[in-house]
């Protein structure tokens, strides 16, 4: 039940300098990207159920060969498509202070779950993976992993800075952060609004302020 | 997407004292619970897709009419059923303090999830919900409205006490405590251990303690 720790390569994390040509690579990657962006849409209309391997190549404009090159199963292709969306979208911000921290994430996810094609496979995605153990491993290590190792240093700045003390559980205070946004976002009870977004910030940092969050070593 | 509110009736809030007779009524309120077991028991078996009217009268052994007069629909069947188990198992706690009362319910929703049949059945229902708008609005009726009436008064009573502000906001409260432990739950990158419960516990007491909860009117 440890989380997967694993480090994260995307176009977020390449150097901007340029680079010296090696035959072939801008070919491969263009591919790469034009399937990681055909399976995202594939995921947006129908779910993973639906999403084939032939549909992606088909969108995609690649022979099938190229996908199986690169990724071992349709669940890993669809969790690096969803992954590279998302941090696409939602780079991880540094304001100066945790609660600013907290809320920018939190109005970046809520803004990308509404208005970006990423809502509805988040939710397809979370339902299919209820109920299949070998797509939730896959999950874990290839989208909830890496999303929560690049969020990791917002908790680090803070203890840095001395805002919280030196012990809080990072991983603790990332579930509080994204815990309350997915719970009202799959239930639906309530509005997931930037009032929503402004108090769970809110609770967070001064809960992780009031040493909430360092807990004995057990 | 304003919660809807509702009261909530069944056994736990019947009284206790004996009532006089009527005719009819007990052989009724036993179908009724043998129907609801049925449902309980099925449901965590094979969810709800696989869940029929005809399976749940024969496993509690009564015509499939008795179950139509009382359901309009399986959907309907199925949240009483689960909410049912949830209060019966999960009662309000009164421990006298804020995060007594809030590690108190982590606590039994823990152990509700992991060893009773519950916590398959929440996940499989959770996960239909996501692709079913009518079944997603009788989960919020029937279910997460009733569940968060019955644990309003812990806020209330913090309240009253002079824990936190008197104009904190109940619904971010509840939500800083059920989202992060269904998002362990659900997405299984961490443990759902008692340390988890005493941290979501202190961060949202510690949170609302320090006026997190309470915002300003918009």
């Amino acid at each position: 039940m440890r989380l997967v720790s694993c480090t994260v390569q995307n176009e977020l994390s390449a150097p901007a300098i340029p680079r010296p040509k090696r035959p072939g690579r801008p070919r491969s990657q263009s591919t790469e990207k034009a399937i990681l962006a055909a399976t995202g849409q594939l995921l947006a209309e129908s779910g993973l159920t639906a999403m084939t391997i032939e549909g992606v190549a088909a969108r995609a404009g690649v022979g099938k060969a190229s996908i199986y090159r690169r990724w071992p199963s349709k669940g890993a292709l669809a969790f690096d498509a969803t992954l590279s969306e998302y941090l696409a979208g939602q780079p991880t911000r540094d304001t100066g202070t945790l609660e600013g921290d907290l809320l920018a994430t939190a109005r970046d996810w809520i803004r990308s779950v509404k208005r970006s094609p990423l809502g509805p496979t988040l939710r397809f995605l979370i339902a299919e993976v209820q109920h299949d153990p070998t797509l939730a491993d896959a999950w874990r290590e290839r989208f909830v992993g890496p999303v929560r190792v690049q969020r990791r240093p917002i908790v680090e700045r803070a203890i840095a800075r001395g805002e919280i003390p030196a012990d809080s559980d990072a991983e603790l205070i990332l579930d509080m952060l994204y815990g309350p946004l997915y719970h009202r976002y799959l239930h639906g009870h309530l509005a997931l609004n930037d009032r929503f977004a402004i108090g769970v910030a809110r609770m967070t940092a001064a809960g992780a302020g009031a040493g909430g969050a360092a807990l004995p070593r057990t």
